[in-house]
């Protein structure tokens, strides 16, 4: 349905190096469009929906849009709220009040759920809007879509820092591990590999949440590589953990979501090799460098993350709603997509992890063909790099007054 | 004195971003004289000449030299071997068996060290050779010179790597902790305020190894900032510890020097913040990133790892022995510097601390003379990066045979 009146877009979740990418697309699109009057920037994500805490994203200068398309992390701000019935009541009730008739929220599969439950809230209660979700997630477990955008650049970020960490063993001698993001998927995990350009490269062995692993498999495994190179590089996931349950690998800490949070499991393979094997041994975890250190950048996922805001405003104006944009590859040398979309309830609420093909049968690794798959997404880019240490502009945020009386929940 | 003979190389200690710059400086150098014939690169430092593990440096391809150059990390393998006397006798053995002539070790005050005993050894034992220390540690606490090559690198990732964090947490509305590496001296994690271009910019609170605090303080400072910025970033090094010391900040474990192994202070700090002032906090470490993350390389550093190496094979070529090669500082903007030297026992096994009056009264960040002082040494490179994931060459290492027994010692 093709509506006149105002937009609204949010960010939440983790930030990604891109995400602001998909914001400035959007923002962009909207500019174009004679449908959408005032495009209302939600600050914090659904937090600023609630509180009425908004900036006029119109009002901000064209160039510094253009900048912050290259910023990393959410110029918006955002957050882990889990919308209760209430909250999404709250949502529609502002959502009336402020005449939003087009909603954005760039997120991954939770974000993509809240979406459709407003969607489902908006017919029953007859307020008629658009709703587009825009894929965004680093660790690429929406599915449907190739792959998401904030994916390629932390895979290019974690691929990086794993060679570099495995010339720092390599000159000792050492045994490395490093810690890599994915509770569930190991796709980041698993690009690392992509940086192994010689047998003799780390990583050697690449471990990932979908599968387990036998400890003296591991062992094994440890010790055959680590006489072959004099060295030895592991990368695992975060959510990795033994076929033996009692090896502790995760902390016990709860996050806002439920999920327990994570960290711990690079340690505990670290001094498993340690003590086993004798030799010296060291781990790293690259925590929240992979969804924010703009130096390791792809343009490739600049490019895609972009596409789908734009691609978002588009078609919600064109009558499009409870949806969400998807990548399409039509090629992977050169790399070619095109934008798509899916229903919003083909998405929420659900992971797409590493097919069991694409892991080697050893469990230790990856085949060619996740290579393949990850390759393009990681190209870097071809321009200079901040020659002093890099600084990112801020909105000005032109704030909008709210209409509705205060939220009580926090 | 100047002599005729072979000459040998070795690197030592923690890698840094640009230590094979010293080594490539060093190499090009050596080929200029007619006083070498044949340069030794010694593998894994003081093991490789105990077990004569030597390759032959004048037979690498030109090319490759240069590529070397730019690679981050040891290329001719470290060590942290603290040698014994039987070690240094053994060394003056290999030394004589192989007639070196000149000996040239890339590292830090304890390299240094171990340079001045053999350099005295081979006083006692008549055996004529010129020994000259070349400069290299991130921490940058060598005493004397203006800085240590190594130091600006790591400095640069480690800024760049608080201010990427920095939008993370700004994003969430989040406390963010960054620990630096640095067990008594916190010249890279003060670094990290040279980022700070805005005063809303992380990192907010800086903590050295130098100073003490007492956590009230530290607590009533976290609370003053985040409830002016909304969020807040705390650079701190692994090193420090609070005025009172039931608060546990380091692990237990004990390196080959008999250093504890740092670790855990940025966990400590974030959960003291989340637990008494009630807001998310969440932790990174940025650890060997530090010493090897080449996308962050510092030009200015790159230089002065290079010249010092060209440097001291000059020197010792012109008969100079048992000193150390310095850089000193001529003018800060533009950087200007020149290589001078010092006696090894000026530096050897000492350290260079922050000086008090660089750190602020409060003794939660650091001065403008401080930020003046680093900030050239952390300017980047100006030619654009890999597009694909950096990878970098090995030298070819033509083998170089053994004239004695084998060494017992492991």
């Amino acid at each position: 349905m093709s509506l006149q009146g105002n937009a609204m877009i949010g960010q939440s979740g983790g930030p990604s190096i891109v995400i602001n990418a998909s914001l400035a697309g959007a923002i962009e699109a909207a500019r174009d469009t004679t449908q959408i009057k005032t495009f209302y920037g939600a600050l914090h994500g659904m937090n600023g929906i609630l509180h009425q805490q908004f900036i006029d994203l119109f009002r901000e200068d064209y160039e510094l849009v253009e900048q912050i398309r290259y910023t990393p992390s959410a110029a918006l701000g955002t957050c882990r709220l889990k919308p209760t019935d209430a909250d999404l009541q709250r949502c529609m009730e502002v959502f009336k009040a402020h005449n939003i008739r087009y909603f954005f929220y760039i997120g991954g599969d939770d974000s993509q759920l809240a979406c459709h439950k407003i969607s489902q809230l908006a017919k029953s209660s007859d307020w008629d809007m658009n709703i587009v979700g825009i894929p965004k997630t680093v660790d690429n477990d929406l599915v449907i879509t190739d792959n998401c955008p904030g994916f390629g650049s932390a895979a290019r970020l974690a691929a990086s820092a794993v060679q570099f960490v495995s010339r720092d063993a390599e000159a000792f001698g050492n045994c490395e591990v490093m810690e890599i993001m994915g509770r569930n998927a190991g796709w980041i995990t698993g690009a690392t590999q992509v940086g192994r350009q010689e047998e003799r490269d780390g990583p050697h062995l690449v471990y990932l949440p979908e599968v387990t692993v036998d400890p003296d498999k591991f062992l094994a495994d440890c010790r055959e590589n680590f006489d072959k190179w004099g060295y030895l590089v592991i990368a695992v996931s975060e959510g990795f953990s033994f076929a033996a349950s009692d090896i502790p690998t995760t902390s016990q800490r709860i996050d806002e979501f439920g999920h327990a949070r994570l960290g711990g499991v690079a340690q505990a393979l670290s001094d498993m090799v340690e003590e086993e094997l004798g030799v010296r041994s060291r781990f790293d975890r690259l925590g929240n460098l992979q969804r924010s250190f703009g130096l390791a950048a792809s343009q490739v996922d600049l490019d895609e993350a972009y596409a789908v805001g734009q691609d978002a405003v588009r078609r919600a104006c064109q009558g499009e709603s409870d949806v969400m944009i998807t990548i399409q590859r039509k090629s992977s040398e050169p790399f070619v997509f095109e934008c798509e979309d899916t229903s919003l309830m083909s998405v929420a609420g659900k992971i797409k992890v590493v097919p069991e093909e694409w892991i080697n049968e050893e469990h230790n690794g990856i085949t060619e063909e996740f290579i393949e798959y990850c390759r393009p997404l990681m190209a870097g880019r071809s321009e200079p790099m901040p020659v002093g240490i890099p600084h990112y502009p801020r909105f000005q945020k032109h704030t909008i007054s709210g209409k509705l009386s205060e939220y009580g929940r926090e």
